[in-house]
Order: structure tokens, then sequence, then C-alpha cells
């Protein structure tokens, strides 16, 4: 006999879970679908080099790789942004640029498991490759916020930060050579807070810099004023930040848009604008949309450069809220209807009966063997499942339909299937058609 | 630069595919949603241990299997069989029998690749555990045949055979210790033809014997007619399989279903009822869907036994199939409307315009930049996009929405989005509401 045990850090997903999970991911791809996103796919497995990249010790520590029987060095890969740079250099010809494309699907880390934290999990990431434009930009929140509103999410926060605008004042104020050291101490700010943030900053630079660098630990509290301050101080034309803001402005939508200069993320790959997505209620879970606008996607895999914006949605922690606030209850049930089996004499008109309830669109199981009434109920409560049908001989002969409502305990006689479906299954999802 | 290649047998896929195989699973799952099948989901890494169970070195040659940063033996799954028996022994006491399961996922074999196998393909499996009964045989048949007609394929034959009766007759013909050896001749019929076979079997098991192994070579055009012949020598009360086949008769089905002794499947494996199934006009895909009944699925992770009946869907031959007859053409259009930017001062009009469409249900993309019209048109062109929303200065000044159908190179002027979407977005997919 084999134990049969898992792998540390690695987990099944039992049906309840699954059926979440799913139903969730189906959402946030109609969403990106609805913006013109389309899906691809990429290997599990890649050379080790090309995983690798220019990333040194500690990602080859977390990677899992090996030699395969062709004495390759491969390994699964990590995240989805590597493949996507080898995805967009190998296939150049076949894309149609500006490219638009999601990718949701596993990686693989081999870091030290935590509670919450596995060594296989989803990552949820969406591109504009070969776009410099403020469309792009604009684009990239409008999504974060369509799709956080339908998933009934509206109490939330994107913090915005143009890196290009940082650069400019640090350039202006004299301060290029402290820049990425400024940024990595201004990065701890929600760790840290403001106070400790500006002592370390002035330690670093001077205390005559601090009244300039405000901005950085401060906070914005009214973007136009700030915006109109620095264009007057630094004599600045156009503010990308203030544009892309402007747009919001004019929608109505400024109220979920923070400016807020102390986002930074990855020091060496965002060139102009990142986001972080705070939920208001819900602050402690860390941000749920990422992402930025990045100089070249591809610099290691081709000589042609293809700058983008992209972001990430943080899908485990979205889904917990989400399982929370109760956004999808009931999907857990594994059908709607059972049909109850007296006897499996009687299997063809069950089974007839559960392809004509199909067609209206609704889950039906036919029980699987001729069980006591009992256990069908009792395995019907345990599927969630919401409607018994019971035709016993006296039905049968009636030529009726008897229908018990498993939440409500309560039963009710139909001269006809279609009855049924007319009267009770209001709430029932459309037919499933095919898309034309 | 490293030269972005992929690994011998492993493919990216790109939107066009991946927009087909995603459309394709997502009906596949709704089938199987419909008879109350629920997904589950295990972990792309296993033991190696438990991933080889009884195999031999064949399936070791196969797999892709190293040692991990933890040095321990693993192994990535080579199918779905292995990780739901290791899955059902692992997680007994939170599942309801009986249990029925469907995964669609990945796979990896070391396989010498081919034209058309690859080393990491889909593989999608759905099975009833817990379940001896005859209504078990009879939904999976049901299910493979509601699963094709809602696809639009209604020209297949199912052909079935059960294993216990081949063994009866076997036995009472005195000839099972030679069942094995008649079971692996016999499995060879479509390849090397009836007539081959039965020379064989006269060559094993003698000239006197061969009249009574008849219904394993020639065919069976009169079930009804073979099954009271069988239980009339064989003094048999109940046969199972002509039990199943009525269930279909009843139902005015059984022209789907062919009665084939010659279907043995795998040796060790099956015990009752097996399947496969053949499409009339492409009969060499070879089957499109197989399975059967099994009496322990969990014998090497557990001591609780558990019989069952399954069976898998042949996902790439069918979509090559169904891509054939153009079942899904349509679905790869990246965008059902493109709001073309002719400034990006006019930025928040396009994002309200296309927010507003995206309620009705429709995928917009406004074009991410201000380029050249002939640039944005023909990016649509390219992304098989069927509108182009037209609102330059005269328009926007005039507050009226022009609109050119890109197919039918058609334009016409709407007082209002409703309008466009009322006179035109008949077909239009529903608004994307929460399942409830």
């Amino acid at each position: 006999m084999i134990e049969p045990k898992l792998l540390k850090g690695f987990r099944d997903s039992l049906p309840e879970e699954e059926l979440l999970r799913k139903t969730f991911i189906a959402r946030i791809e109609a969403a990106l679908r609805s913006f013109g996103y389309v899906p691809i796919d990429t290997p599990t497995l890649e050379y080790k080099e090309i995983l690798m990249g220019k990333s040194g010790e500690e990602t080859d520590k977390q990677l899992f790789t090996f030699q395969d029987k062709g004495d390759r060095e491969v390994g699964l890969r990590f995240d989805l942004t590597v493949p996507l740079a080898r995805f967009v250099a190998a296939n150049e010809q076949h894309l149609v640029f500006p490219f638009k494309r999601f990718h949701i699907a596993k990686v693989w880390r081999g870091e030290k498991p935590q509670r919450g934290r596995y060594r296989e999990f989803y990552q949820a990431d969406f591109d504009i490759i070969g776009s410099d434009s403020i469309s792009a930009d604009v684009e990239i929140l409008s999504l974060v916020m369509e799709l956080l509103g339908g998933l009934g999410v509206h109490n939330f926060k994107i913090h915005a930060n143009d890196r290009s605008l940082v650069h400019t004042i640090m350039e202006k104020e004299g301060l290029l050579e402290f820049e990425s050291r400024i940024l990595q101490i201004v990065d701890k700010i929600y760790k840290i807070g403001a106070e400790e943030v500006e002592r370390q900053l002035c330690e670093l630079v001077g205390e005559t810099h601090i009244p300039a660098l405000a901005f950085l630990t401060k906070g914005i509290t009214n973007p136009s004023e700030f915006f109109a301050q620095i264009k007057n101080k630094y004599e600045l034309n156009n503010i990308r930040l203030e544009q892309v803001y402007q747009v919001f402005q004019a929608r109505n939508l400024a109220h979920q848009i923070v400016i807020d200069p102390a986002i930074t993320r990855g020091l060496d790959y965002y060139t102009g604008l990142v986001y972080e997505t705070f939920l208001d209620d819900a602050l402690s879970l860390g941000s749920i949309s990422s992402g930025g606008r990045y100089a070249n996607l591809t610099s290691l895999f081709s000589k042609t450069s293809h700058s983008g914006i992209g972001g990430s949605i943080g899908l485990d922690r979205l889904l917990a809220y989400l399982i929370e606030k109760g956004t999808f209850a009931g999907t857990q049930a594994h059908a709607d209807v059972l049909v109850i089996n007296f006897s499996e004499q009687d299997l063809p008109l069950y089974c007839n009966v559960a392809a004509e309830l199909r067609k209206s669109g609704l889950s039906v199981e036919v029980f699987p063997g001729q069980a006591k009434l009992k256990k069908q109920f009792s395995y019907a409560d345990a599927k969630r499942i919401r409607f018994a049908i019971i035709m016993g001989e006296d039905e049968i002969k009636a030529g009726k339909i008897k229908v018990k409502n498993l939440a409500a305990h309560e039963e009710k006689v139909f001269a006809s299937v279609q009855e049924f479906i007319l009267l009770e299954c209001a709430w029932q999802k459309p037919p499933k058609t095919l898309p034309t």
C-alpha cells in the first residue's frame, strides 16, 4: 500500500473550492474579454536559461529545475512575465500589435511553505504591448475599475504614480544620484511609517532637501493643486500622470484614484505609470491588483524593443475577500435537481425527464442506483441540490411529477416537466447555446 | 541575447488557438456540469512513487521525474487517473459518494514527439465513483450522447461491450485460461481485420471453438437476438449489457449504440461495461470518447475499495473535427467593437461609450493611441472586429455616433449608443450577470 500523501507546499482542490475558483476565474476572464484582451498559453516547462534570464542566485533557489532525459537543463515557470517576453520575441510575426493578452495559469516556486502560501499557485496577468500612449495607461486603470465593479466591489482605491515624474523631479532637484536609494526608502512607507521614512531621507540627502521631497511622504490631498504647483516650480508643460488623471476626472471616476508618489513597484523594471489597488474595508489584504509601464519587455530575447503596460490580479486575496462578502454564495451547488431513483425499471423515464430539464439550462442528476429514499435525500443535501423530482409508482400512474423543494421542505405536484420549469425555475440559467 | 526557443515537444498557444480551446472546453464543462459532475484539481507534481504505482520501466521512461531541492523523488503527472485514485484515497472523508467528478487539465509525457503529438497535452476525464448500479452505466453513455449532441454532433456511434459478459462466455466455453490472450488478439481487429483475428484465434484455441467465438469477430447486427441466443445457450437470467441497451431502446436512442464485443480496452483495469465512440464521417480519427467500469480505483492507496465507471474525451481529436465542421467559426474575434481614437483629448468620451457598450455584453476596445485611421482599421481587420465606432469632430458636434460595419463595408449614423445596440446588435451575447 502506498501512502496517498502530497508534496510539501502542494494541495488538492476539492469540488467546493474548485467550483468557486472556476466561477471566479470565468468572471475575470469575461471582464478581460470585454476589453478585447485575448488568452494565450505557454509551456509549463522551459529552458532554465530562459527562466533565469539575468536573475541571480535567489531565483535559482526558488526554481524547480532539473535535467530532463535529453540532458537539457529545464525548469517549471515561476511567473508569467518571463514566458510572455519569450513568447512575444518568438511569435512577433504572428501577433497583432498593440498586442493585448491575458494569461491566467499556475506557476511554481520552491519557497518555504507558509500559512496561505503554496509552492504551486495561480497568477493572472494582462498587458498591452506595443503602445506608449496615454490611452493604454488609461485603459489599464479603467479595466481594473470595471473588473472590480463587475464583481460588485466598489469600495476600492487605485493608488497611481508615474516613475518618470519622480525621476524628473529628482533631476530638477539635483538628487539624481540618490534616486534609487530614495525610492527604496519610500517603498517602505506602508511598513515603517512616514516619519521614519522622512528621518531616513534626511540622513541620506540632508535636511535642506526635505521640503522638496515632502510629496513623497506627506500624501497628496488635492492632485490638481499638486500638479499645478510642480508644473510651476519645475517649469513643466505637460505632466502625463495629470493627463491620465484628468480623463478619470472628466468621467467622474477620479474619486477611485489616489495620486500616490510612494508607489514605486520594482525598481529596475517599471519606467512610467505604476499602480496598486487597495480595498477600503480590507487594507490589510494588501494590493489586489498591481502593475505598471515598462520600456522594453523583450530585451533579453529580441533586438526589437517592445514597450508596454500591464497588471495582475491577486486572485487568492480577491477571492478570499469575495467569499467573505458572500459574492459567490450558491455557486457550490453540485446540481439544481435530483431525480429520485425508485426502480431501475423506470430509468428510461428518469433519463428523459432529466434530459428535458437540462434543455432548460438546469443541472440535473438521476441518483445512480436504487438506494433507500433517506440515502438519496441526504445525498441531495450534501451536494446542496435544490429540488428532488419524485416519480414513484403513484405519480407515474397519474402522469404527474411531484417536486420537493429541499430548502423549503415543500412538496408540489405538477402536470408536466414544462409546468415545473415555468412555475418554479424563474431563477434558472439561460439555455446554453453555442456562441455565434 | 538568449534565443527564445521552446523545448522539443512543447508549444505556445497563440490567441486564435487559445480562444478556440477555451470556448470548446467551456462547452464540455457545461455539459458535464449539467449532469452534476463537479471539478477537482490535483497538484502538477506528485511523489514519483505515487505516479509509478505498479507500472514498470515503460512508464518510468515516459515520466518527467527529478530530485527536488529537498531530495524528494518527484514527477509531473502523466495522466489524471493515478492522481484521482490518490485524491479519493486521501480525501475520502470529505467527498460525497457516489462521487461524480471531472478533471480537464494538462499532463506530461516524455514520448518521442511526432506529428500532432506533444509532450504536454490536455486530458479530460469524468467518473462516477462508488456506484455499481446499472444507472451509472447508463449515465456515462447518456452523458457522451448529450455532450456530443450539445456540440451539434449527431452522426456518431458508441461501441459498447461488457467485459464480464465476455468473461462468462469464456467460462461457459471452458476457455478461461485463454481469456486474456483471446482479448489481446480481438483487440487488434480494427488494425488487422476480422479474418486475421479468426486465423490467430484458431491457432490459439483450435477450430472447434471458432463458432462459439464468432460473436467476437463477426459483429452483432441484431443485439436483441444476440442477447436472446446467449441467454438461451448459456442459461443466463439477466445480461447487464442488455439491461443497459434496453434503456436506450426505450428512449429511442439505441440507434447510436453498437453492441461490439471486440471493444476490450485495458486488459487489467476494466471489469464491466467498456465503450469507445466513433464519428460516422471521421472513423479515421479513432475513438473520441472511451472509458469503462473498474472494480477498484484505489487499490494502491487505500484499504477501502472504490468501484466506479468513467470516461474521457479526446479533446484534440474532437476539437480538430469541430473546427473542420465550422462549429466554432466566429469565436476567434478578439472583440466586437473598436472605438476609433482620433484624439486623446476625447478619451473620456471614447471610454464612456466603450463602458456603455460593455454593459450590453459586447467586447469593446478603444484603440490604444491616436494612430492613423488606416492603421486603426487594419488593426480591427486583423483582430476580426465587427464594428468600428467613429466619433470624429463632426459626429461629436452633432451629438451622433457613426458606426462602420467592417465586414459589410457599410456606415450608418445613430442618435445614441443605445440606438446602435437596439438596431444592430440583436446577435449580442446576454449581459454578463453574476450566477445566483
